[in-house]
């Protein structure tokens, strides 16, 4: 088995090097030099088709690519502690969160980085004038984060759970691209540093 | 126990509504008239503060969101028949389906009927150039997704899964907004006929 993965500024590898910190499971890492383009080149694309880091390869060749998907498959080998929820409601909730990450809070971070960023204009056609709205449309994104988190000490209740991985990587990657948590988000500010302080926020 | 329903087109309840007929569960269903803006009331938004539909409320009042998340909470109650798998490895390639059918072929669908759909323009600032450019990304991201379907009955492999109809809904969806599946994407052509022939489509 081994794991495809690149290191900080990408926040997909680093959603799943956080997850395996926090479950205590070590994997073998193979480096792809995303600034050198080795995730788009022919012979990885062999692997996953969208040419994507992070993917995970297993012994008999099967390729898993998503950062949640990855953990997920870790998950089910390796269920304590349990960063997934156990019961129905526990489940639904944290992968409500997930998916409020990813279509809340990720989505303007990437339409930023995507339209609007100065690297990526070298790699791609943007859209400046739609990238640029994306940090208001960010900034709205963590004052609504800000209002849910109010009385919780994490995005799905009192636990630390995957959402909270998802969520800190996606508000870190924000910020290195330009989009800092908004002054007034005093709950998301102590919840990134709450987050901020864990071990696995260095991995 | 009540799920919050809006009928075609909208995808999302669709997507709960199809799955829900694939497991043979009845769920009380309560209309929510999106047309109508009923799902950005005060009174709903004090259920759900995003506004969506679906949303499912348990009878201890917690509102679950998130179609998939909606999903996940039943496979967890009635784990027969398996729709997001059961090895370690099928849950991780079904939940990759599942993401790949969000970010690569429902972001497209979804950034042209929110920036460049007549209806939308009458409620919402639109980004028309950029929306426009993802007529084009849907065609692509349909293209890549029958390059991947070939020699397979269905998205994950040969057994139908959530994944499906997470795909089916959103494809629908494009269809109805004026995105055609392309002439020459006969996989996607053939596996949309085999999944459109389910009763659990006319959900």
């Amino acid at each position: 088995m081994k794991l495809y993965n690149e290191n900080l500024p990408a926040p997909n590898p680093r959603r799943v090097r956080m997850y395996l910190a926090e479950k205590g499971i070590e994997v073998p890492l193979e480096h792809i030099a995303m600034m050198k383009r080795e995730h788009k080149s022919p012979e990885f694309r062999a692997k996953n088709s969208l040419g994507q880091v992070p993917s995970l390869e297993l012994d008999d060749g099967t390729v898993i690519s998503e950062s949640v998907s990855i953990c997920r498959y870790f998950e089910a080998l390796h269920p304590e502690p349990a960063l997934f929820g156990k019961t129905p409601v526990e489940i639904a909730l944290i992968d409500m969160w997930l998916r409020r990450c990813e279509f809340v809070v990720m989505t303007p971070i990437g339409n930023y980085w995507r339209h609007a960023h100065p690297y990526t204009a070298k790699l791609l056609t943007q859209f400046k004038d739609f990238g640029e709205s994306n940090r208001e449309a960010a900034a709205k994104s963590l004052s609504w984060f800000d209002k849910e988190l109010e009385g919780k000490e994490f995005a799905a209740g009192d636990q630390f759970t995957v959402a909270d991985i998802m969520l800190f990587c996606s508000v870190e990657f924000g910020i290195y691209t330009g989009l800092e948590i908004p002054q007034d988000c005093a709950n998301v500010r102590a919840w990134h540093a709450r987050v901020a302080a864990r071990p696995s926020a260095k991995a």
